[in-house]
């Protein structure tokens, strides 16, 4: 009855110290892996902005960082500044003190986001002001009442239907600017609002950066000059014209993804004229926003970003 | 003799436990303050401020960071705000990429900053643009060249003479607004900057934040507009005002800082009139400008900043 109990203990050790080497193993590799991950992420922007997902690939346990992967969803192609940058469940932001209305707003639209779950809408929502800004820079509900403008969303209600906070936040009064109602905010500002849902209906995921714009006019004499209203005690700025950068992902594996921008006057715009009209050179935007869209990547990786006189999706939807 | 070679090795066994007793102690206590000062640091702001420098005292081998302590040094009392932040041998400047000129210039005057060396001033020193600005956002020598507008600085040349690179610098096109020549940068602007001078031989150290303003003006029937001109082909924004907030410390023990702020129109102003019919309550500064200053000082701990209608100081200099 011996020889079976040191057999038994032979085996024993044998697969104890066989696991320990499995483990030593796991170990090593594990370490290996995450050193040659750490530098990978140190050297390349891309590696860096998925890391998240790729060491949750390696962890075992997952850990669950919801927001920071928003921001970096949202974000992937870069920042087209960095004044007073806010984050919200479902868009990203940044505040012009000055001027009490946004510098922009960046959305990542997918089919989810437009859906919706049901009872989620603007039914739920209400204006209000962002007490997150000193009170000093923010703008109010009684600013915008009596100036003869709407209060119309940068990032669009109708874009943000997945959760009734999403929904919520764009109501915030950092997300609203004094916007033209009666064929502008109600007009061609919808319809380019429409626009870029069915460009997200059609391919899966699309970029969207919205923002207000203080365009100079040329006075003759060969002298320019920037005007525009404020309106209520806190100073709103009236933007001259709003514009939209949008850059739209390729459903083809290695496809180029399509820029093109619009910028559209803040003011009444004819029903007969087409968004077509509204087409604008990215360049343009980005000299009088003094901002930078998605330098992420490079221009000349971008299928459209030159072509600024027509739009090559459009054909797609009449 | 047997016995003083061991009374020798017992001896020189003694010494040497206790010398490294010694250095054990020595480790333990400094890792024990390090550890301590880590967490003040954490905890404290102000201890944050001057870390290096108490860093520096722990440190067996100092190490110079000239470049982060000029920055703290500098920023001692916070950032009006955090947008385009660059960093010079002398100044702070937060960089306002739509409008092609500086949000704010933040200095630190001292006296050895006015005194300078021997050769140390502006005839060595051009007129440049900054070429670390993007080209889309940079302002050039030609915007201003017929422009009918001075080359205006914000950091005052006169203020940064104790080198040739601080004084080159405050040539860069960032530091430099389009300003009105006859009766403003020749006239009451200079005679501020002479006063901040003063001030800094006075009382020996000065804090000075400069920057443009674009105030709008009532245009009747309770609207107001901003309004504003457009030079060269940079679009370079010609600010309708200036300001500078100023901190005077004081030279008694536990004193509190003294407070003020100017606000001067980018127009000809006669010659009788005074600096004192400029001062300016500094809450109205930051409304327009979007910036927050001082903020890492509580306004109940500054003497002079809700006195906006006279000058404490003053009474000093006639």
């Amino acid at each position: 009855m011996r020889r079976p109990w040191h057999l038994l203990l032979g085996v024993a050790f044998g697969l104890a110290s066989a696991f320990s080497c499995f483990l030593a193993g796991i170990y090593f590799q594990h370490s290996h892996a995450t050193r040659q991950l750490q530098q990978l992420i140190q050297q390349d922007v891309y590696a860096y902005y998925i890391s998240p997902k790729i060491f949750a690939v390696f962890s075992f346990f997952s850990v669950a960082n919801e927001t920071s992967n928003n921001m970096q969803r949202i974000m992937k192609y870069g920042f087209p500044g960095l004044d007073d940058v806010r984050l919200y469940s479902d868009f990203v932001l940044s505040y012009d003190r000055r001027n009490r209305v946004a510098h922009w707003v960046c959305e990542h639209l997918q089919l989810a986001n437009l859906q919706g779950a049901r009872g989620v809408g603007r039914a739920g929502a209400t204006y209000r002001p962002d007490l997150s800004v000193p009170s000093n820079f923010r703008s109010t509900l009684a600013d915008y009442k009596h100036s003869g403008f709407d209060r119309g969303h940068l990032a669009a209600a109708g874009n943000h239907r997945e959760q009734q906070v999403h929904c919520n936040e764009t109501f915030l009064l950092t997300n609203i600017a004094p916007q033209v109602g009666q064929g502008f905010n109600s007009g061609a500002w919808n319809k380019l609002e429409i626009y870029v849902r069915e460009l997200t209906q059609n391919f899966g995921s699309v970029y969207v950066c919205t923002g207000p714009l203080f365009k100079p006019r040329a006075q003759g004499n060969r002298k320019w000059s920037v005007e525009y209203q404020m309106i209520g005690s806190s100073m709103v700025a009236v933007p001259t014209h709003f514009f939209k950068v949008i850059m739209v992902e390729s459903r083809l594996p290695l496809g180029k993804p399509y820029m093109e921008a619009y910028v559209l006057p803040n003011a009444p715009i004819p029903d007969q004229s087409t968004l077509r009209d509204f087409l604008c050179d990215i360049r343009e935007i980005e000299h009088f926003a003094g901002l930078h869209f998605f330098q992420g990547i490079r221009r000349s990786a971008i299928f459209g970003s030159n072509y600024p006189s027509e739009s090559q999706v459009f054909r797609d939807f009449a």
